[in-house]
């Protein structure tokens, strides 16, 4: 199987889905895909199904679609709790159009995940699952965050849910959709979910690190709003006495803790945890027989540790 | 089939389903679930079932539970972008938990209408279209306040997709979990499609006439908004200008519309146009053979127009 043929099919399945006659959410949900980012997710299952046997482009294509706008609707939604103005390099939607059309453009995209869906049956709890994790991870950090909360176990379980399960469902749905045994299935989703949490590790110290133009979009935004990995390494959120406590009489608090992470090992913690969880999700594929793709999906997964967007 | 039975069985299903073990998710939709609301969409559903035939109170509460998962997951969003405080006569999520968390709450219940429907194959797309369309109605609704484009064409266009193609899918899907034919499921659908424009028309209405304590829900948001039966029917959204025009000097806008409403013919317009609908409903129900339930669903059509909240 062509994995960059059904890359492409993706994004045209994606851009056909959001075909509205509302003009606005029809805009803005191709202002997003537009936009491009990186399409771990869809290209992570396609991977997985193609390494499993699969070979059936517009069988798996739509479910390689519904993942990455889960995805999708979540950082629509994501930017507006985060006031988060640049998205792959480009203004967020909330940014475009506001917070009320961005709302409910985020929830269009979330009701299209479910249109793609429908026919695939067994399929369906696996994503709506991992649907459901995706947003209790963002919660339990909006939670965290707002309680003072922000240990290692619990960065830990909200990277596990916001990033990791969807990933995880990923894996697993390339192994399902081609027929593979409940083992193999089991083996990929583990494989995902390790890929997630490497993934996530590096996309808060690359937050803490890059600058906005590299990222494609706002960067500081884990820092300022006291939470990802730099906090949960750091110790906790920055307050305004545990700021007084690492320097004296800071001008800004952020760049405090900024300091504090940088000057400390936190971002040499993160490669190393990175690097361990892209280890373990490489052991995984062991159940795999050799195939490009399978090489393929180790090369993934250590991409996820060197990228630097 | 014991209807009160069944619904009892939605309502423990709900509570089931949002159990997340993250505190603010779970408190949340339980707050929503726990204020009750009128449950108007899966008593049809359930009606729609009985009356085609249906007897499993398991097999069809978990899509009744959904129906009424979808509309609840709507009102806590259009909470937020209404900066409506009170629903169902309690804080609405978005005055007690914040912005944040009423957008991830609704985010949860729409998730878990997706886990509940998976199981059920070819239900899934007609309740994923629904969806969609009410994703479109809010939207269109939104569109045509800020566009000052709130005619009566575009009304009907809002209300058939924001507030009816739900009710048409509870119809359709009933039927659809009995075994109905397509005529007869297509029958129940146009039966509650016209419930649905009935049903908002009315509730336009009372967010007129009633009160807040009446309502259990923040009265007056329509008109405040610029939109709804009445400024479809009066014209267009009130403007500086035209609210000149009407009376010399009005203290406040809204209330010169909302006078200028009550004054001429609209509110009795309303009343006409829902029994209009309520009637064309009863009529699709000529389908089914004559039982108790095709009763209560003509009743639930003529109470539609009766009701005062």
């Amino acid at each position: 199987m062509n994995i960059q043929v059904a890359m492409e099919a993706v994004e045209k399945r994606m851009f056909e889905v959001v075909n509205s006659d509302i003009a606005v959410l029809r805009d803005a949900s191709r202002h997003i895909l537009e936009a491009g980012g990186k399409r771990v997710r869809p290209r992570l299952l396609l991977l997985a199904y193609a390494a499993c046997g699969g070979t059936d482009i517009p069988y798996s294509v739509p479910v390689a679609a519904a993942v990455e706008l889960v995805h999708t609707a979540s950082v629509v939604h994501d930017d507006i709790n985060d006031h988060g103005v640049v998205r792959r390099g480009r203004p967020s939607v909330n940014a475009i159009w506001g917070r009320t059309f961005a709302l409910l453009a985020g929830d269009y995209l979330f009701t299209k995940v479910y249109e793609l869906m429908a026919p695939y049956r067994d399929m369906n709890v696996i994503l709506a699952e991992a649907t459901v994790a995706l947003v209790e991870g963002e919660t339990l950090q909006a939670s965290a965050v707002k309680e003072n909360n922000f240990s290692r176990q619990v960065y830990y379980d909200i990277i596990s849910r916001k990033t990791a399960a969807l990933f995880k469902s990923a894996g697993k749905l390339g192994a399902k959709l081609a027929g593979a045994t409940d083992d193999v299935a089991d083996a990929l989703g583990e494989f995902g979910f390790y890929v997630g949490l490497a993934f996530q590790i590096i996309d808060d110290v690359l937050d803490l690190t890059a600058d906005t133009d590299t990222l494609g979009k706002t960067a500081g935004i884990d820092i300022a709003q006291g939470r990802g990995f730099a906090v949960a390494y750091a110790g906790n959120r920055p307050t305004a006495a545990g700021v007084a406590l690492v320097d004296e009489a800071p001008a800004d608090p952020m760049t405090a803790i900024r300091e504090k992470v940088l000057r400390g090992n936190a971002v040499e913690e993160a490669y190393q945890q990175a690097e361990h969880f892209a280890a373990l999700a490489v052991t995984g594929l062991n159940v795999l027989p050799e195939s490009p793709e399978k090489d393929a999906l180790a090369d993934l997964a250590y991409a996820m540790v060197r990228r630097d967007h």
